[in-house]
């Protein structure tokens, strides 16, 4: 139990993650804290915080802390949370990539680096207000701990435990490792996507083009999207990694147009039917291990 | 009204043809071809066709002839057809590539040559039997008709007219148009979802890399679960337009990976912001001229 939570950014993750401590009865007070009053005073009424801080003093009453805002905010954040913070208090985030923000909190924890636990629910990601903030939106889903090599471990467990009690499955790897996953399995796909559609509009004929893409296309650029200020972020924040995936898949596709221009038709069907067998492959494992994933934007 | 329909390649493509032009009243008997005793029985028994055809000899009978086998049969079929049609008979077919069908078309059909209507239904193109065939599958879907110079226009109308019947608004575009246009909005996204798929599932840990892909993965990539016979076929009908998309694609990609590499999160938020507000327009014009599009397979 944690007697007096704070959640920084009050909004589909914040405030999810809010409703299901509440839910669980692991928070005796949340107390919100963030930019917008309106967004702020409507997860009173909705239940989601119990109260407004009305300042940074609100830092030294808390045992558990969520900075759940983009990572552009997070040196301010920390700076102020990090001379307040009380004995034994832990501090968590949200963000997308986890390499800069460990960094962030190596610059500004101090001492008290070991009470910060890097952290990612792969749960939606797009801040869009308290009224997005769903009480199952964890359920099943994955959150990511990114533990330095300095985390403590009683702070890991506080954290593993709040996520499991909105319903998540927790994994850990550093943040490196997270950064390099995630750099192949969604940050360059995004990257792909905004390519495509981007190539395609700026053609002299894209109107003629648009209209005869059906629903292969649809699907194929769904992430295309996504919020254009995180992506940018995601993006500078995990450049390395996404630069060593860009590469291999150019190197895919340079292979890719070989076997095409040679005609070798039988190359081409050996990698799509290798791709083919591996997403079969993949959805069985997933139906296997987790209800159908609603299609929430991710980061 | 047509008096004899015949169909060769009698699975979803041929047999919802069938359905469709039945529930219009348009078809007085139709016949099927193909190479499946059993599916053609079933396909009696389910009403979507009349009879079987006993031998070659039913060309010389019939009004209207679709081909939707895939393309690489379409050589032998053309060559049983020419020398029997009788005067006025039409024949179209499915394929998911133009130029090469009309290609085959100017080989095969000789004099005959007026006679035959390159089309595309874009609606579905896996030949997964006569059980998939939907009366509705045309309802709402594009089909596309890319007819030759020397294409008579009664021929063209009246294949018009039997789509038209099935639901289906009619475009034109020459056989080479057709496939610059798919190659880009069609062809491409499925060889960059192959590629994706195919990358990942190379790689030492690509068993931990899939455990962490979500649901954008899984929709930018359903389009890897394709047909791999299919795709071959038409990468390699369709690749000089491919490889012409491929590396339009490719430059973009290494401009992307430019501004990546140095740091210009401005330059790719351009990009992304670019590419979300065009496949927002294009959602907007296609939910106004539409129904939801269902996810059928292309080709």
């Amino acid at each position: 139990l944690f007697n007096h939570v704070v959640i920084i950014g009050v909004g589909l993750i914040g405030g999810s993650f809010a409703l299901g401590l509440k839910r669980a009865g692991l928070a005796r007070r949340i107390t919100g804290v963030g930019r917008g009053a309106a967004n702020l005073n409507r997860a009173v009424e909705l239940g989601v915080i119990d109260d407004i801080a009305a300042d940074a003093g609100v830092y030294g009453e808390a045992d558990l802390i969520l900075i759940a805002t983009p990572v552009g905010q997070m040196a301010r954040i920390m700076g102020e949370i990090a001379p307040r913070m009380k004995a034994g208090a832990v501090v968590t985030d949200g963000g997308s990539t986890k390499a800069d923000v460990a960094a962030l909190a190596r610059t500004h924890f101090g001492n008290k680096l070991p009470r910060f636990v890097p952290a990612h629910p792969i749960a939606g990601a797009e801040l869009s207000g308290v009224e997005a903030a769903k009480v199952n939106l964890y359920e099943g889903k994955k959150v990511v701990i990114a533990a330095l090599p300095e985390t403590a471990a009683d702070a890991v467990q506080q954290v593993r435990a709040a996520w499991q009690a909105c319903g998540a499955k927790i994994y850990e790897m550093s943040p490196a490792q997270h950064d390099a996953t995630f750099a192949a399995v969604s940050h360059l796909p995004h990257l792909l996507a905004f390519a495509l559609v981007d190539d395609i509009a700026q053609r002299p004929n894209a109107d003629q083009l648009f209209q005869y893409a059906a629903s292969g296309f649809r699907d194929f650029t769904r992430i295309a999207g996504s919020s254009v200020e995180m992506w940018r972020d995601i993006a500078v924040a995990n450049r390395d990694a996404l630069l060593g995936e860009l590469d291999t898949y150019l190197a895919a596709l340079t292979r890719m147009r070989a076997q095409l221009a040679a005609g070798d038709g039988e190359a081409l069907a050996a990698v799509f039917a290798n791709a083919r067998q591996a997403r079969e492959n993949w959805l069985a494992s997933i139906e296997k291990s987790e209800p159908p994933a609603s299609p929430d934007r991710e980061g």
